[in-house]
């Protein structure tokens, strides 16, 4: 076994504790990563609280850049020295439909995540908020030359979970969307949007935020709800990122005929009438990371336009003052670890 | 005004009475139309009992073929003697958005319904179940020359219901639908789906309906927890028909990466959890009935490849037991009135 160091939650506290950790020896298609940052998701606050199901203590983090220091015998696609970005699984079986068509994400015999309980055997995962990695190139990828490192880091979870259902759900240019909640995925999505061609509309309750989402490349900030009821119809695909519980049908209303919301950032339940789908034949869809082929394109896409996160990034003895922030809404957009304090 | 007769409900009871009825004097653009046959809707029993809100006694019927009678003077798309159809909605606005796209059934400031309380200026209307309609002749459509008029009336409404999302959603040559409950709708859904290429599964609890699907056209009928379960991923559509509350996740299962369930058979609540969408990016989705433009398209689609209802033909004074045997399920696949014995 290859000893190294993260950051450890205790009995759901977010005061977390720097442990020893123990990373496989490497297998023949094995990589080791010196993980230089690591994003804090709203996720890893989540589930650090147990608040969805409790999966005891963790080192979370799960998206990560960072630079191979060793590579097993069979490894083809990486050598040493070699930027990496990883994401939110590092493993999956392979076989079955959702892996054959390059959604690892969603494997029908449950992905490996990069960090926590797995259910399907009762194993965990030590994450991102350690010194090193080990995992299987294939759930690698190489990070586009041009990219700051810490900045690219939240592509590998905000950023892939807002490209996927965009692409999936056929955003082009001319498309007319809007990005409810301007957060560290919210930030992201509209950046995507707008390098796609579409048209953005920026959805918050802060209209404090409205200079920024201009900046990011929205044309307009609705925050009221008289400017909810006079977008009826207005939007072809609404990507709702907000993360806490907030009630759909207002964004329901927004959505033009066929079209979609897709709700990215709250897993919880959805109090739904049909009635609220039938009138325009609306749909509701949802969506979570993505596979090897929609990450591998999303990195390239934002390689060549220069897509990365705006990020603050700290010192990961750090990570109980993000995870504090974090919780009061006080980041612009995300917060990174910087790992090298763990040497 | 003009006199007629028709079935009225009294205090949410199935057992109809025949009163006299009054239909407005001929506007320019008007026709009047005597009711040849009407079908019986799930939705005439929900709503004479006022299930879903309460309307007051009604004369119900969204779905009917009959002759034309008389014309206004402007008038041009029909002549007396003509055989018409009429579904759902006698009139709308004709200038928002969706008036504009031909969607007049989601018309934003409220379609005239063929009958039932019309909550934008709280009149009524008296439907189907009577002799005489009177309406604009853009909500009429003329009957393909070669459909049974009796067995055509239920494309009206059960018949547009299907096809509009089918359309809205794609299903072609190739496409992998599935159709639950086989009813009304259901056994329209799986005629025009196998019409239009696609290879059709009907999902029902009653294996004894195993032989009728085939027939209709369909490759198989799923009807355990066992059958669902092992088609997990395997609908690009799953068009469900079922009328009374029903689980929709289990559907959700057997829906493919970017698939939709669309909920068409009963408009309440749907209890769910955004964990049934994320895994396969997933849709809900739910219409109802049509537009002029989508109605037109079923038409013609219908008279080409000679799709109409399978029928049971009741004179109009035994609507009560109708009501009866629907509530039952007794009814292979609609009942339709014929209204001769209203003279």
């Amino acid at each position: 076994m290859r000893a190294t160091t993260g950051w450890q939650s205790h009995d759901h506290s977010t005061v977390l504790t720097r442990v020893p950790i123990e990373r496989r020896d490497l297998r023949g298609d094995d990589i080791a990563v010196r993980i230089d940052y690591c994003g804090v998701c709203h996720s890893d606050l989540h589930r650090v609280r147990g608040t969805l199901f409790d999966e005891g203590d963790l080192v979370p983090g799960h998206e990560f850049t960072g630079t191979v220091t060793e590579v097993g015998a069979d490894v083809s696609a990486f050598a040493v020295g070699d930027p990496v970005a990883v994401g939110t699984i590092v493993d999956s079986c392979g076989v079955c439909a959702m892996c054959e068509v390059g959604q690892e994400n969603f494997c029908y015999n449950g992905a490996t995540s990069t960090y926590g309980l797995n259910r399907a055997d009762g194993s965990k995962t030590a994450g991102g908020y350690s010194r090193e990695y080990v995992l299987r190139e294939k759930f690698a990828y190489r990070l586009p030359a041009g990219l700051d490192p810490a900045a690219a880091a939240p592509l590998m979870c905000a950023g892939i979970t807002v490209w996927e259902p965009m692409r999936a759900l056929g955003v082009r240019s001319g498309s007319r969307i809007a990005v409810a909640g301007l957060g560290g995925l919210g930030h992201l999505a509209v950046k995507f949007g707008v390098a796609l061609g579409a048209t953005v509309t920026v959805l918050s309750r802060t209209p404090e935020k409205a200079d920024d989402a201009r900046k990011l490349g929205a044309v307009d900030l609705l925050h009221s709800d008289d400017d909810f009821a006079g977008a009826r119809g207005r939007f072809d695909l609404i990507l709702d990122t907000i993360s806490a519980p907030h009630e759909i049908p207002p964004l329901l209303h927004m959505a033009a005929l066929d079209g979609t919301v897709s709700v990215l950032g709250y897993p919880g339940q959805i109090p739904l009438r049909v009635m609220d789908l039938i009138y325009g034949r609306k749909k509701l869809s949802s969506s979570g990371t993505g596979g090897r082929r929609g990450t591998a394109e999303m990195l390239a896409f934002a390689g060549e336009h220069g897509i990365t996160a705006d990020v603050e990034v700290l010192p990961s003895g750090r990570i109980s003052d993000a995870f504090d922030r974090l919780d009061r809404g006080d980041v612009r957009y995300r917060f990174v670890l910087d790992l090298s304090d763990l040497d």
